[in-house]
């Protein structure tokens, strides 16, 4: 399994002429844009008795990271279940205006990798009769599968909770200069930073950080917190679940649903984290009051 | 053209037991929690010889205005031109878990109804080859038929500008309670508030607020201005240009792509508005200094 270097470390962000306006005076000035363009993900498979090459899905993405990208799509989507699976993940075709490096994204995965296509097509398509639509439509978005989080294990000082915010803001480079990416990053259960992405998408923040940790042979992540610069939605935790993260603190509220998924499978799930208050929305048990 | 009154005003927030923590001291109380549910969104229209239900999109939105989110996204997709192909939007099916209503709309096009089937599977498929993947992933993106946005006609004032914000705020009633939302706002040029749509997803906020206007016949919104809470992106850029509308304000960044798609269309973008200060990235022809 390996990347080509050169599609991971692009630039993040560009310059561009802006007029302030403070007040009634406005004055031309030089800012920073987080930069945003399409990723196009496929898949080359064995389909039937052939390879094939299947495009999965295009997001809007700030450059970087787009084989971990890719790999945590996959992965926290429900289509890949194995890292071994992967042959190699390489980048094709050129950008467009501020981006010059790749919009496109191969996964060639092994002639006798598990694919489970049926989890590319659920944002695609439904087949449920009328009676149990709304029903249908939510089990559609469930990744198939998903297992409890054990209660033994990981657990976290609150005194620990408090700080994980400043360390990420430390590490977030690219939202200091433009305002404009989510955050998403790694911790230890004591506390330490492992790692931040950043992404106009905050879906690909995550994506980014648990394709990489995925690609590594790192998962499931049963001792790991999950920190999200933004709000906690139903897709974001269920990516956690998929990784076998136990616990998620966002700077952000959590939405009802992601609540509720939080209850169904164990998910530490905290919220409003921020001058030293935070709000616990379900399993005070990881959290040491210590 | 009708909606069922039912599917429109539901409860958008549920209160949910909280464990706050504050330094070392924690408390239980009560937090209201904005409500996330998926909406399935069909086509009732003839395809070939005869009629069929199409399942277009599924997506995790706060319920209320679910007719006008159904259209909206039908029209800023590039799926449907007219209001007069709509014959009628109903919701069917029951809800689950916070949510009893529906989570499924269906909207009933006339048989000689103009569909652009093409634009319904822009998310879905690619058949770009490799060479030009990353430009075909673009144009794959962009809603055909875009046309810039007239020079003349409407104009602002700064101080006006600065009033924005404060205005939404106001209105804002379940941000408030929640933090959870995203907001989106349709002001005149003379800065009075139109209305005030809010959601779990960005998108939808936008959705919900230009399908009410494109379902009353009120397209393209020449004089009109939409503000968002959060940041622009390209998706949201472009469905108020599909609606015609000059200027765009923002309280957060936009990103590189939402600049460059402002730029080719005359479209105006202002980002950062608050404490009295903005940012304009294009068309400040638009704003009056006085």
């Amino acid at each position: 399994m390996s990347a080509r270097p050169a599609i991971d470390r692009p630039a993040q962000s560009i310059h561009a002429p802006v007029i302030r306006v403070a007040g009634a005076a406005s004055t031309i000035r030089s800012d920073c844009l987080a930069i945003e363009e399409p990723l196009e993900i496929r898949i080359d498979a064995l389909v039937g008795a052939r390879r094939q090459i299947k495009s999965i899905s295009i997001t809007m993405r700030t450059p970087g990271f787009d084989a971990e990208l890719a790999a945590g799509f996959l992965f926290t989507e429900g289509i890949l279940r194995s890292p071994a699976d992967i042959i190699e993940i390489v980048g094709c075709g050129q950008g467009t205006g501020a981006h010059d490096g790749s919009n496109t994204v191969e996964v060639r995965v092994r002639d006798h990798a598990v694919v489970l296509w049926p989890a590319v097509e659920r944002h695609f398509y439904s087949t449920s009769s009328c009676g149990v639509c709304g029903k249908a439509s939510l089990d559609a978005l469930e990744v198939p599968g998903l297992q409890p989080i054990t209660r033994d294990g990981f657990k976290i000082a609150a005194a620990e909770i408090h700080t994980l915010q400043e360390k990420v803001r430390a590490h977030q480079a690219v939202f200091e200069q433009t305002g404009g990416l989510h955050g998403a990053a790694l911790f230890s259960s004591d506390g330490e930073l492992l790692a931040v992405r950043e992404d106009v998408g905050r879906h690909n923040a995550v994506d980014k950080l648990l394709g990489w940790q995925f690609m590594a042979g790192m998962t499931p992540l049963a001792s790991r917190l999950l920190f999200l610069s933004g709000r906690a939605s139903f897709e974001l935790v269920q990516k956690a679940l998929v990784a076998g993260i136990p616990m998620i603190v966002a700077v952000g509220a959590p939405s009802s649903l992601a609540v509720e998924l939080a209850k169904r499978f164990d998910l530490t799930l905290i919220g409003f984290v921020r001058d030293g208050r935070f709000n616990i929305y379900n399993g005070e048990w990881r959290v040491n009051s210590r």
